[in-house]
């Protein structure tokens, strides 16, 4: 094994660097994964320019990455179901304690929870890194490394819309076509949603929206009325849509997606905007239209990996862009400027494909 | 028979008479009820106060009462399940159509209900009234009328903590101690929940929330902190509450009701205020707090009829004040003023015990 | 409109007929239909044969056909959502009385309900039939008579599926490959189910169920064992499925369903068998294994439309057999001999396309 | 602290030995306990008398004991919510791997899950255990350690309850008023069920089930037949019960059981027989009559410990006999023979208070 782990630190906002790290050993329930590919997240990119994201600040350098897939090349004395070899995909988040959120079956809410690249927890942008082997799934040989690291992004879109009780014949609004809006609506198709919308400022982006699925594309302008809007959901689609899935967090788009939201129907929110927000909340505590968050997900890689070895979602048409490892800070720069859908890090210097 | 049929008619704002109509004829799916008690609801002295409660407008005279219970006089020719004499109580809200909501069992959504009371649907404060039959429950004989009226608000709490999903050993946080946080209190008990806080401006009727069982009263001045409250109501539960019911509708109240709230647990938003509220949305969505509200309620009348029989639930405590029918005016006006808890009309010349 | 209305009518066990009867006038709530596309099912085929299903026996004559679709030609003074000319699919069961399952929305269960050819209401395999105007749905322009008419059995595949919970990601087992099997399958795909195992006697039905989308086949051989199946079906997914739908009511079947099953899975009981079974229940329950059952089906249609006319589903490769209406006796003969999958019965004569 | 560590250790069938083992040291996650009070389970007996439970086979020595309360004496490096001197309520079932079951709430269903006197897995019926920290539950100062003792079996009821959907209003019919059958009531009326029935073959075990609260008592004899039982049910609660719980395991029982329970409803089965049972499966199917089984439980200490601290639950009248730790043989003996309904063994010397 290669002993040089080249790794992409953060040390202070604005200050990302390519460095050299020791390779780790894995502890008893833990594997050593030679790296393979990692998608870069609006929130690296956050942490990059910012330093911080809400309460999470970055006080030491730490490791960006967190959709990343790998290859196991040691395995923890107490580990069974994984062997050197094996093609993984990675949960980002693991609990460190069996708490009552852990017990509950929604251990994302466990405050304690390790999550790769939220400080002060390190990220997986390396070539090496040692993970719970119980967070580690296997891939088929029919998945690839990236769709394997692409189901972190697509975790998200399961979670919220299992959040959403998407279900077979369920009409679907998807505020925003950026990644997350897009994964959202490949989910909702998979689960059944008979018809989404989806509207987004960009119509670059809705022309990505309407090749990955959607019924019907809305290009928003600032300014537009929440409640005009909403009425033209319900125009297209001859009914108002059974939930909404708001992807932007902003304010006049939360306001939109509770007038557009059928009485007794959901509307879940995955974009994240200021603190506070000014919202219709009579309009939607009236009409039982209920209001539901998601951060981040839980127990999503098996059911996402099902999916993608069955081809029941396409992935694949995300990622636009791919880098080697060494061209981090490019990779970095591509993403920052909002170029293409996922840009991809190739970490295996001998094996770059996707 | 009596062909008096003396009726309170509310003819437009602050016009509230009491005038004599015909007595109705049943339909062949309806009953023709002796009125026995009617409760006074909030909703009542709104419209006598303003005419009108958001979209719902006074525009031509109706009759109020919609908290109501009698005895059946006279049966409609395809009813089966009631006979003259019957006891029985009244579900204010009746669907018209078998639309979508009324399939799937949320029959209160339903926008063409018919209700008690809500313009322009006539209510039932007065000597004799038709209904459907289908929504008039026969009470047990342990059941008394005034209990049977008092089903009315019972519902309210009963929908509000179904949909809160208060279980056993649930924790609950009841913002307002008016008539619906008090009925709200009875039932999160009468669910399972171990613990209640519950808050006012008010000392006294945190007063009658202790004796209704609540474990701990919190007063609250105006101007207090939505966070420093959350901080106090989980100091004395040892931990947030897994629940919280806001009855208040007050923006502040609402806030706290969210900081308050448990990660990954419900705040239910039973009290309604201005159209627009600015809340700490992100800190709901974050953590996985889900708000829902609840309008009006569906499917409480059996269960609450079960509770009643049982001695689940207490509910006499809540009548303070009782009034001849003849004296409306009289007790609209003690509602008015918000003295005691629940004021009754006795309609029934004959009968005027609880 | 014609005067004559051809219908096909069940005097006695063995006794069907085809007679002319008059046309009915619909009543308020009721539309008049010109029936277009009728499919036999095998219980009109059951009551043919035997005069009787469990305790539904045939007393007098009833039209048979459940499965319809037809063109609406008069409307009842009361409806407001169908008007002459519209093309609807039928719901074949009506509730008589808003009753507690009504009002909890399942209307299925109650007890007296209205259900076309279940004795001793009459079903609509005839030339005009009328119908609750509420429980005829408008099909979209891009859904065929025929596709309407299959909304029927594709509403027992919805109502098992949902009774089962698949999801994105579920594995299902599903025994026997009859028309109901198929439609199970079609609709656990459109639900998300990852990977799909089916089994039957006969190959030639494995064969359409692999067109259908079944990921596994299974030909099963009288006298297999049941614990071998089950672990036959373990070995191909590579660990138990979620999910069994049992759609033979062969004893030895339930056994396998319940063997086959994943701990904490479902095994949901489609095919009726003999009153009593003899099954391994200890191994259901500490496995935490549920059981259920389904009757018929509710809330079905909207969402079986929406799928329709979205392409999620494709049942025209269902119609394998076609009979004018006055071939009606010939197309019995033919269900009965188990040929095809699904006979169509064609009952205007102006118009016998799918 | 005492180097001495009587233990209550089954050799094999029928060979139950007191004897003294080593103290044991507490890992980084666990804490060691004195032991202050276990109850004796009906399977603590089985395995004495037959030497296994099913598939699970006494193969070498092991402890007894599950039901178990004690004091935390010493605590594990990385042990955070617990110091000594908490007087705790152990959780016997402690997952090994967090495999899927763990990771979705539902870890009672995990193969490899610990599990105290459970072959091969050492119970607490001794003077000093050690066991994870994360299943230790510390009580309240209102909660004595026999009532902590007494969530084992409380635990049971509320898992079946929970599985039942017991909730406000909820009829109850329960088989069986054995320790099992009595702590189901306790729970069910706790969860708000408005009436329960409770069956036995016994008298003076329905005098216990009626002080405890339980509405009406049937004296069933050997050879009743089921749907004569079941409508006797119907008869006392006007209507078939929601729920069923069955506690017996006796097939005429579980017929009786589905038989009485209302369409839409839920069975239980609690009570396990033999490995085959014959059922009227087709009445539960076609009336959509779930049956479901429990296994163990999980989730359940922290809501039991609420219940018993409010006093929403007394479970101190299930405690008949006390014997000290010495006296353990005597103690399995009483419980062998049936007297009582729980025997509690004190193992703290200088406390045998309950």
């Amino acid at each position: 094994m290669a002993q040089e782990n080249l790794s992409v630190v953060l040390h202070s906002q604005g200050d990302l660097r390519l460095e050299k790290r020791p390779v780790p050993e894995p502890g008893p329930n833990e594997v050593l994964l030679q790296m393979h590919s990692v998608g870069i997240c609006g929130s690296d990119v956050h942490y990059w320019q910012h330093g911080r994201i809400g309460d999470f600040v970055l006080t030491k350098p730490m490791v960006l990455g967190h959709e990343a897939s790998g290859r196991v090349v040691k395995v923890g004395s107490a580990v069974k179901h994984l062997k050197v070899g094996d093609r993984v995909a990675i949960e980002p988040g693991v609990p460190r304690e069996m708490d009552e959120f852990f017990k509950n079956g929604r251990y994302n809410l466990s405050p304690t929870i390790f999550f790769c690249a939220t400080p002060p927890d390190d990220g997986n942008l390396c070539r090496y890194y040692t993970h719970s082997a119980n967070f580690c799934y296997k891939l088929p040989d029919n998945v690839t490394f990236e769709e394997g690291a692409l189901i972190e992004p697509l975790s998200v879109g399961i979670h919220a819309c299992r959040r959403a009780g998407v279900r077979l014949g369920s009409t679907v609004f998807i505020c925003g076509a950026g990644p997350i809006g897009l994964v959202c609506l490949l989910v909702a198709k998979a689960m059944g949603a008979s018809q989404v919308v989806i509207t987004d400022l960009f119509p670059e982006r809705l022309t990505v929206a309407k090749e990955l699925g959607a019924d019907f594309q809305v290009t928003v302008k600032r300014g537009d009325g929440p409640q005009q809007l909403a009425k033209s959901v319900e125009d297209m689609l001859g009914a108002p849509p059974h939930i909404t899935i708001e992807c932007t967090g902003v304010e006049s788009s939360i306001q939109t997606a509770i007038y557009a939201t059928r009485s007794g129907g959901v509307v879940v929110l995955v974009g994240l905007g200021s603190e506070m927000a000014t919202i219709p909340l009579i309009n939607a505590a009236v009409r039982e239209v209920d209001i539901r968050g998601v951060f981040r997900y839980c127990n999503t890689w098996p059911m996402a990996i099902a999916m993608l070895a069955s081809g029941k979602v396409n992935v694949k048409p995300l990622v636009t862009h791919r880098f080697p490892l060494e061209q981090a800070v490019q990779a970095f720069e591509t993403t920052r400027q909002g170029l293409g859908i996922k840009v991809m890090l190739k970490c295996d210097q001998n094996d770059q494909n996707p």
